[in-house]
């Protein structure tokens, strides 16, 4: 078999059936945002792993060390988000290309550290290499909470709402931006949206204290892709109204009214971070609660379904659209 | 400053020296074999990370991709075994390059769950990426033990006795085997040695339990170079005894009588993933206990001594020998 039929999630899959099962302590092992392991009756620990890659992941030429650092936190602090966890510690692997300068890594581990302590997590570990090529940053985060309180991706219901914090599409859009060398300052916070995202700890961690959702995910690789996610472990489909979708007032001046790419990237452009969750009908009230204590844009964009593995993308007209891709995927 | 200058565990000075403490939940952070951390009054958490890079610390032609996934696992337990603690859990992140087939990463991560499995450690979870052109493999492992169970590098003190599970140097003699391409039969045990080496857990977990050791460390980068962190974490010295280095009868056969490298490989090679502790005089009688339990050579190959960050090399006639070199190292 190839590994490019295959594909990333298809991957995944296999992994977890090699893993098995067995182990009391796992109470959710491969295939969510974070693995969830029992250490006591009150307790549980968060795992999750996150490699970027030069060349990759990121352009160093766009960037700055600091901001890398930084950025390489956030993704896993976004695993740990969309859990409803409290970030606890990571360590870093580096393999670290002949041509940096020791001022870059030292800035590379600040922005690092910088990342993590504004969410309460410390460095306490690593691995250092001299690689002949790219840098390559492997964060391992760790995440606490109470077991009770874990949000997976497998408990959407049909009726419940979806839900996304912030915007959606500005990252992709900041992306492309910095690819067609468009930096002005007008741009800035697309831009920045793409370098130096946050990490939505405040959000998920209240989300799961208010018991408001049924399931959670972060919007890392396109919200289709991983609404995706969100419907094949719940066994349910999904119905998303394109003109519900929270788009930043930038975004909005970038496309013409009508153009046809307005919603691609908010719809299969990855790196926003943000977080996607589903609330059933009668805790939606309580959305209010949350927007207040979060001062962020909390948006209805659609609906869960029982047509399984389903996704329908609905227009102004509600009129159902093709979208060509879902998200990004490696192989 | 240039990163070569600095040296690999020069830059793990200065990162330790940015990442900084505040938290107080990590009872020891960077500088050990694992970080530990609270996570109740009677259990602690080890977090420990190690990778493994395609033509730096392997060649796949030398290896199959079962073994490579194994020894991935076995160098981060190994860590684990040397702070005394039992393995929980593991993620994986693995960058493969568009050569791989579905065939060898199925088999890569057999190696990795079983020889986790073997020890009680499952994988949980992880990172694929697609890299254009080395295959690396990132493992970060967790392990539990009681917090006043934990054996530091930094606990040893003049008078107690410096001792070393198994045998030194088969692993770096066995490495030079497969690169002069004499794999033959004889030299078998050498070369499983390098390319499938057994974590010493149960050692480790036995020297914890009978509260043995003063300190700890496993031997990675090189005896001497180990040892090196055990003394300068110590704030002692140290004496060896080239005549009670534990040599393989293989290892033995291999040198003549005499040879200038006899004792070079075992000294300074690495991958030996044996154990280095140092025992206090009192407690030096229990040794018999401990090597009935485990059923391998635990030999006593010096002493710790006053004289800080100075190891002496002790030859038959007592004449004090130079080393070149100590360990491996980075950059």
């Amino acid at each position: 078999m190839e590994l490019r039929k295959l594909g990333e999630f298809g991957l995944i899959e296999k992994i977890a059936r090699i893993a098995g099962g067995g182990f009391s302590e796992v109470i959710a092992g491969i295939g969510d945002d974070a693995a969830v392991l029992r250490i006591s009756t009150k307790k549980c620990l968060l795992i999750t792993t996150d490699t970027l890659i030069e060349g990759i992941h990121f352009q160093s030429s766009y960037t700055t060390p600091f901001l890398l650092g930084k950025k390489s936190i956030a993704v896993n602090l976004s695993d740990i988000a969309a859990m409803g966890g409290t970030p606890f510690c990571f360590v870093a692997s580096l393999s670290i290309p002949p041509h940096a300068s020791y001022k870059f890594i030292h800035h590379l581990y600040q922005g690092m550290i910088s990342g993590a302590r504004a969410f309460g997590a410390s460095l306490v570990g690593g691995d250092t290499t001299r690689c002949p090529k790219r840098l390559v940053i492997t964060i391992t985060m760790l995440g606490m909470m109470q077991p009770d309180r874990v949000i997976y991706r497998h408990g959407a219901r049909p009726g419940d709402g979806i839900y996304v914090t912030g915007f959606i599409g500005d990252a992709a859009l900041g992306l492309a931006l910095i690819k067609q060398r468009k930096k002005s300052a007008r741009f800035r916070s697309l831009i920045e949206k793409q370098i130096n995202p946050i990490p939505r700890i405040r959000e998920g961690t209240t989300i799961s204290r208010m018991r408001l959702a049924s399931s959670m995910i972060d919007i890392s690789d396109g919200l289709l892709g991983d609404l995706r996610h969100i419907i094949k472990q719940s066994h349910t489909g999904a119905r998303i109204w394109l003109n519900r979708l929270p788009l930043s007032p930038l975004y909005q001046q970038h496309w013409r009214d009508g153009a046809r790419r307005r919603y691609e990237l908010a719809l299969s452009g990855g790196d926003d971070y943000e977080l996607l969750f589903t609330v059933p009908p009668d805790r939606q009230q309580r959305i209010t609660v949350l927007q207040r204590a979060c001062g962020i844009p909390i948006t209805c964009i659609g609906e869960i379904t029982e047509q399984k593995g389903r996704i329908t993308v609905l227009d102004d007209q509600n009129k159902e659209i093709t979208c060509r891709q879902e998200g990004f995927t490696h192989f």
